[in-house]
């Protein structure tokens, strides 16, 4: 239930409160010189903090690894690392004990737990991300040929028109906001910075796109390639929606329009595919759209119940994201290298 | 790889062509009084056709259980079926042994295993759902309590604009377009006869509500209820697109709009959370949305290449579905039972 | 539960009685050019009514394949097949329908799942061990380099006392009592054929010795090679007990006298190691031995109980095995090509 | 590969040399009010450095716990734990960089991983099973009503005459060797200190005893309760072989000796079935005996190779167990938790 992954697996553990959260991953390729730095660059880019669209609530996050690491090298065995939780105000939380935020998970943790720790959403806590972008930074240095670029497509109303072979990728960690076309990240950044003038917040949208995929990776019936990519992007806290290629919109085409016809080579001369067919990579690079619901702890007065189900009147308190989506980028990105290292691995054993 | 669910689980295998398709279900609960019946007629709500909107080619599916059941009730062991292929003209596809069809699995089979059996499109054939209709009844009767409803919620840019609390969802079945909005499926039946008539093909939505679910489903962190029901739809073939509650739109909207606010009974005001908080049912109704794209073999013809990258013309030719959403509704339920079955049965383990 | 292996995995299915047996393989490889022959060769080395050692009951077992094999070969996809229950004589059970035969597993299904197939002890029956016969020659074919042997090496108090490196394998098919000591063979036979008289059963041992096993296979820390090996030796019906290399016999030795001294080039002087250190394969043979307790179905008259805790006397009938060791044999080498298969495939993803 | 469990769940990681080791346990039930002291209390027992008998070594292993636990209850989120590597002399190992351990897994993990971490044996080190005591100890937190008692039954040749029902399990904790059976512990003690001032180890064998098994835990036909115990056994480092109820000498038996006749209750007059019957638990006590080799570091000077093939001599140097059957006792218990709380956990699925 805690572990993601099935050859290059991440069990993950940790609160948002309490003495540490951390992972364990297992299936690493041995022998593999890491790049530590990067890792920890990884784990800088999902860190509160970072700008004024984030939370001003800082957490330095610093990774320590346990295990599975001699001289530099990957030993081949698990690989284990902790982040220490350093900002633990618990007593923050104290007026949450018995309260049920609007759309947070604290009523359903009760109901299937039957008790819960009320310190900062606990292990709903967007925090355990953390050990996510640690172990997806991990799996990209088994796949170094294969380029992950997410980036920032809404927020809000707001949409980005231009699709992503019209982007120069190199420029999304140009803003805070990690969004491409610069004239777009500059109104995204003043709407979000007008929702958190009201104590409101925003949802939005990141587009991650894929290239020099090998061809191949991805199992059918039931591990289509897109439908890991669906499950990965589903279990990050605030995602509503997942589409790749032609997505929703291609619900709208007819076959003569939507089928991408072949140029001799293997490519094809449209993508709506978006990289896959019947569940396999075909080569052609991947993208993929995720939508997150706007958060749900606000700057402002709410009225909610209690656990006895009386009335109560929450004010906004705290320190948090106005829009989770900046901060989401390297999240989506680590997934995605997750998902893809473990469908390498596999298809490396049908190596002749 | 073939197999789908964790306590609850289906193995599957077959393909268009060759003996039987079929699967083991394994996890099935002892002494539940199975009604055969029902396991067939979901199977027939499947099956090719039904009506002038899918396909005339005629598949009379019968399932045969091979094992699991004695004296009309389970015994806890696995649960074998199989569906014979009865329909076999295999012939039909020998111009397709070296040719690969546009936007179809050919070329990433091909270059996966090193061959394929080009028959029907062989595994990545449409025809492998019929083992997951069936593993869906088996699974729905050990919840009876939970209803399930899939309806036809768009045909190609022609949208159903009630959302599910506004339609009568006995009304599913009255048509063969299978949506509830009569006037609409007069719409939608239109709308995809037309396009038949060009030899053309379109795409379309599917919206599934769940009603009666129990508090508590859904494992957090990597299991979150909507990650796995997001999983399994992306496995179905032509799958495009999810999104649950609020989905996309939801990624537009202020947090103070969007969060439902609770009654003192715990249910909510709202429900832009589709059932669910932090991956765990609060008991509101599930609902979730589901994109289709076009079919990707047309009655025109189309260019593309063989295996050795020349150029070849490919003709209009078999019996398919213009649309691929009707058909589809009951393979919608069918995995979304599977998923909710397979997260009862691990709450089922923390009762007291 | 009813699955075997992690990346070359049989999911069995079927009973005593009923329709059919089979079972589902996932994993195998594609562009294996099948020997069909030699799994039908596997299947009737196990199957009743060989010799007058074994049952008369006569069970023609024919292994139909359903799915996963096209043109010949191996298409990468789920390899399905059945063998027909062929000899229903479900009335011969009538007497066995409320009562419990003592060391049967009457008694435990009966609590465990609330009610049970009476007939020939349903899931718990023997035969279900056809499967993994035919899921073993599977297997043996992706490593067609590995030599599996396996051969009766105890009937009762009876023991060979020559080690394998002092005996002939080839011999082994040259007796029905499958031991390639031909003098023992033949004591091993009048013991069987002396206790068969007197309507009693008989234990035994068989060793399987494995050759040519390439350095590297087995994972710590919890999927060592012989836990692995030990933990599918232990689901063989009868079976009470597994060591490998010294065994229990090195439990009793020194660390001077254990230990195996290295030659220069990494092979071993002594292989009290059994051919694995640390869980890991080190080129050496592996071998081991398992025990079988005696068949529990007597020709005798034996006081037992129903389901309502009444004292019955159950009277010897139906025709079974005196000793179940020779039909065993292919069962040890069937799992033992299924455990090696498996980490084959794990350590190709290491393979640089 | 380094997890156990499919319910409950430890996943382990760290060497023998390193920051820590330490493990995640998943699936623990919540509500759970932990007793931290029992946990502690089992680790202790496993500790170096407890009596004569053991190494000399002295490791103050303290576990400290990081998640899961709020409020002195379990949440039902990921329990994880870490245990420091206090006692690092890493300079001590050296002389072992380039050298092959005879009947150590050095030779094996360099083959199989391309390098390894040389200090203390690294991954293969026995102080792994440290992890498993932690979570062997939480496991019987689970199923207070079960009582699990090992102890040792033979060192060297000396073989424990007694069975379980003839001793007092409350005497195992009298001595440092940890046999009920005082006259007989006596005989070991002097055996091992005989064996320690030779420089040389021994081998030895443990019997664990299981009372108040609900009946119903197991699952057939490939997750058998002995092919689970099995299996966790066989996956202590050292040991060689398993065998539970009449074991080996079952086999030499016939079936009117070994069948087990019913009393009216259920229960059965004799139990050479070892409490278990067609893989499921039938409430008669489980008992199964491990066999340990003996420890192959001696002090004593040995005769081997390095990795270019080179002869070397190596020397007797750190400081290790004469036997490690004593130490060995709370890990046979812990694994023995783990396999019945993990089927404790299915089989409550299944409850009316």
């Amino acid at each position: 239930m805690n572990s993601f992954g099935k050859i290059f697996k991440l069990t993950s553990f940790g609160a948002s409160h309490g003495k540490a959260i951390g992972g364990v991953v297992d299936g690493m390729l041995p022998q593999v010189n890491l790049d530590l730095e990067a890792v920890q660059l990884a784990l800088d880019r999902r860190r509160p903090g970072q700008s004024k669209l984030t939370t001003s609530r800082k957490e330095n996050d610093q990774v320590t690894f346990l295990s599975g690491i001699f001289e530099g090298k990957t030993t081949g065995t698990p690989i284990a690392f902790i982040i220490q939780n350093t900002n633990e105000k618990s007593q923050d939380y104290d007026h949450l004990k018995t309260a049920y935020r609007p759309s947070h998970a604290d009523f359903t943790y009760e109901q299937k737990y039957g008790h819960r720790d009320y310190r900062g959403g606990g292990r709903s806590s967007a925090r355990t991300t953390a050990s996510i972008v640690v172990a997806g930074a991990l799996a990209q240095q088994i796949i170094p040929e294969i380029k992950i670029n997410a980036y920032v497509s809404a927020v809000g109303d707001l949409q980005l028109s231009k699709n992503y072979t019209e982007l120069d990728l190199n420029q999304i960690e140009k803003t805070p906001i990690r969004c491409p076309d610069l004239a777009m990240a500059e109104k995204f950044i003043e709407k979000i910075e007008s929702i958190k003038k009201n104590g409101d917040t925003i949802g939005g949208q990141i587009t991650c796109v894929v290239e020099h995929v090998p061809i191949g990776l991805g199992e059918p019936l039931f591990d289509k390639l897109q439908a890991r990519l669906a499950y990965a992007m589903m279990n990050i806290p605030a995602v509503k929606g997942f589409e790749y290629g032609s997505g929703f919109g291609g619900s709208q085409m007819t076959g003569s329009r939507h089928n991408d016809i072949f140029n001799p080579d293997g490519t094809t001369k449209t993508n709506f595919s978006g990289g896959i067919q019947g569940g396999i990579s075909n080569g052609m690079p991947i993208y993929f759209k995720v939508g997150f619901k706007p958060v749900a702890t606000l700057m402002q007065t709410q009225e909610s119940i209690d656990k006895n189900g009386h009335k109560i009147s929450l004010a906004g308190k705290g320190r948090h994201d106005p829009c989770v989506v900046p901060r989401a980028v390297p999240i989506v990105e680590a997934l995605t290298a997750m998902v893809l290292t473990d469908f390498y691995l596999l298809q490396k054993m049908r190596a002749r």
